[in-house]
């Protein structure tokens, strides 16, 4: 049986491993409530998951823990059983599905876990580790339906009751359900009045499924950039604590995660992947009722690849109706740049690039088009800007 | 005179406005030393001027804080006068060079300011403040030339030797030359032995300059994308405190500044503008001796306009060796994509675009240009990549 005494325990182990990391109030992420973020993306490798992969480790043997550990994951979970392998002075075999960032890769290796690169997807790089794992009788490290695991992620449960004892709700991503059940045992427990919610990816719903069907079913496949709650089928453990212990579980979209990724960094400086940003985006976009609340959302990670935040930084900005793009059509004669930017210029937006292009073929010879980018207000100041060009006299194609 | 009661009496003024902001231990940035992060982005209103702005306005006698205050900045001065102001519940107005980024003009606006965009630029809205400041009255509250602002700043010096008592040295970023000014005073009065070392962008090493030459002169010019720091003269009381105060005043390029700014993401999950990270990219790059020592790194602010982070996130990765380009010649046949993608990626790297072109006028008629990026390990996984091509008989253009 699973019991607060685990978790307590936990908390002692990890006491000189884990950062306990302190909260941050966020009063820009919902202006009707009470806002702190729970920031796993400071913590040691960049997200929450050391905690669970450390103490997981330190309940093995000795003998257990003299073959070494494994592990199959291309993200967070890779970081964290390497970074507590290394700290436990033992040796860690992560297997990686090719395609991977290759800065994960390199932080994995980093740690010093061997690291073995599988052609296919996640599923091949798991069939991989487990053949690895019967030559060698390594532990096989899981993610997330471990007892262990789940109780290394509820030091966060503990970690958050004492620092805003007065807490109502705890808002908290969702992918195989590790992190979750650890924390809403741990809240549920302590302070039962506290709600603790799941957010999950709209395009990976599987907990929200399986707690609505109410039976741990896969999906068909999962579509989302945030890789880290990417998960088509939660674990029959976690299930169980989140039937039992979680109020609710809601999703939100891409988009919504990418404009909290930008909030994010732009009010309080800090990198957060699309899996650590859903929980904010689910308080922003007021997917769960925390009208005059006091809500920590955990930020769970930040371990986003650098090549891919620009682009959702720029998805973010022009959900937002910061970035826009118009195309227009112009005469072939001079002038008509310089007064169409000037359209602009009066009414404050500032041109980011401009493309002129005289080969379209979909329109006729003696016409060009005119591809503007341009940082706006807000969507409404794109608007505007629309109706002025078009009272011009031009032709907005797009 | 200047003396540390100031700097006391200001951590008092400043207890419930600022955060004390603790020190991050940052062992990735420089393994031969023990750097630590002062994260000043993490401060209110994203920078520590909000220290410095506070304290001065609150020196203000009754009747001037009713007239109210005007400052002329594009960037984290403005933030932070209007936050102070704001907070003292006083008017503030402040002058901003059009064509600076709209997020910045939106958040001064957000913290209660009264915004007056000017035409021209920084020296021209100068210009615009001291006219309105003789027309309403109004105290002008100068960035950095200010003994209170100065005292306001150095009350970080007071939170670092607090923190770390045995820290050998402090690695502060430069501009104007307020930020240092009271961080070195704080620190050499409290702890003569402890080094205190500024750094400039290469591209504005007006202080240095000023230093070498034993007079306070204006720089011809500025050129560097750490606006906070662009500044062309240093004041004559700053100069003062630096010639007295700091050891040595170091430059940095902006190339090495943007790859601060991306282990600053990939490693910590902070946010650092151009400004905020040149401290970091001296330790980084060694340009001052730090080996086996203990230095605080000032982290001084993360207000870097979202449109340019990507760019600079890019030029990082590809002065790393991480992102490489190579454009190629292959004939115009099929199957030539294929070979040189299989090549790239039995190396290990991921194309992140290709591009294919047969109409550059500088090829002949029957050959095609393939430019092709890539993500890679390092330069010299990228020198194997690029012989490889050249071994397999493809012309590299570039």
């Amino acid at each position: 049986m699973f019991t607060m005494d685990k978790i307590y325990h936990a908390e002692t182990v990890l006491k000189d491993v884990a950062h306990r990391t302190e909260l941050i109030y966020a009063p820009h992420i919902n202006p009707e409530s009470e806002v702190y973020l729970k920031p796993e993306n400071l913590q040691r490798t960049g997200s929450f998951k050391v905690r669970g992969a450390y103490y997981k480790i330190s309940r093995l043997s000795s003998a257990e823990q003299a073959k070494g550990v494994i592990a199959c994951s291309a993200g967070n979970h890779a970081q964290g059983v390497a970074f507590a392998a290394a700290k436990r002075g033992i040796p860690s075999l992560i297997c990686i599905p090719e395609g991977a960032p290759i800065s994960k890769i390199e932080a994995t290796k980093s740690y010093g876990a061997q690291v073995c690169l599988v052609k296919g997807v996640y599923d091949d790089a798991f069939q991989k580790a487990c053949e690895l794992q019967k030559e060698s009788g390594a532990v096989l490290i899981h993610p997330f339906n471990d007892p262990d695991v789940i109780a290394g992620q509820g030091t966060i449960g503990l970690e958050i009751l004492n620092e805003l004892p007065d807490t109502d709700a705890v808002i908290v991503p969702v992918g195989g359900g590790g992190l979750i059940s650890g924390i809403a045992f741990a809240v549920k427990t302590l302070k039962p009045d506290c709600k603790v919610y799941g957010v999950q990816a709209s395009g990976a719903p599987g907990m929200l499924k399986s707690v609505e069907n109410r039976k741990v079913e896969p999906l068909a496949g999962v579509s989302t950039f945030a890789d880290g709650i990417a998960v088509k089928c939660p674990g029959d453990l976690t299930y169980e604590f989140c039937r039992k212990y979680v109020d609710k579980i809601v999703t939100v979209t891409d988009d919504e995660t990418a404009m909290a990724i930008l909030a994010l960094i732009e009010r309080y400086k800090l990198i957060a992947e699309g899996a650590g940003a859903v929980s904010i985006a689910a308080a922003m976009f007021n997917k769960i009722d925390i009208k005059g609340k006091k809500a920590v959302c955990l930020l769970s990670g930040g371990n986003i690849d650098v090549t891919i935040l620009s682009k959702v930084i720029n998805r973010g900005l022009q959900k937002a109706g910061r970035l826009g793009e118009l195309v227009l059509k112009t005469a072939d004669r001079p002038g008509q740049i310089k007064e169409v930017t000037a359209i602009i210029a009066d009414l404050g937006a500032n041109v980011v690039s401009i493309h002129h292009d005289r080969s379209r073929e979909d329109i006729s010879v003696d016409a060009c088009t005119l591809s503007i980018r341009m940082e706006t207000k807000d969507s409404g100041h794109l608007s505007e800007i629309r109706q002025a060009i078009t009272k011009a006299g031009y032709l907005l194609i797009h």
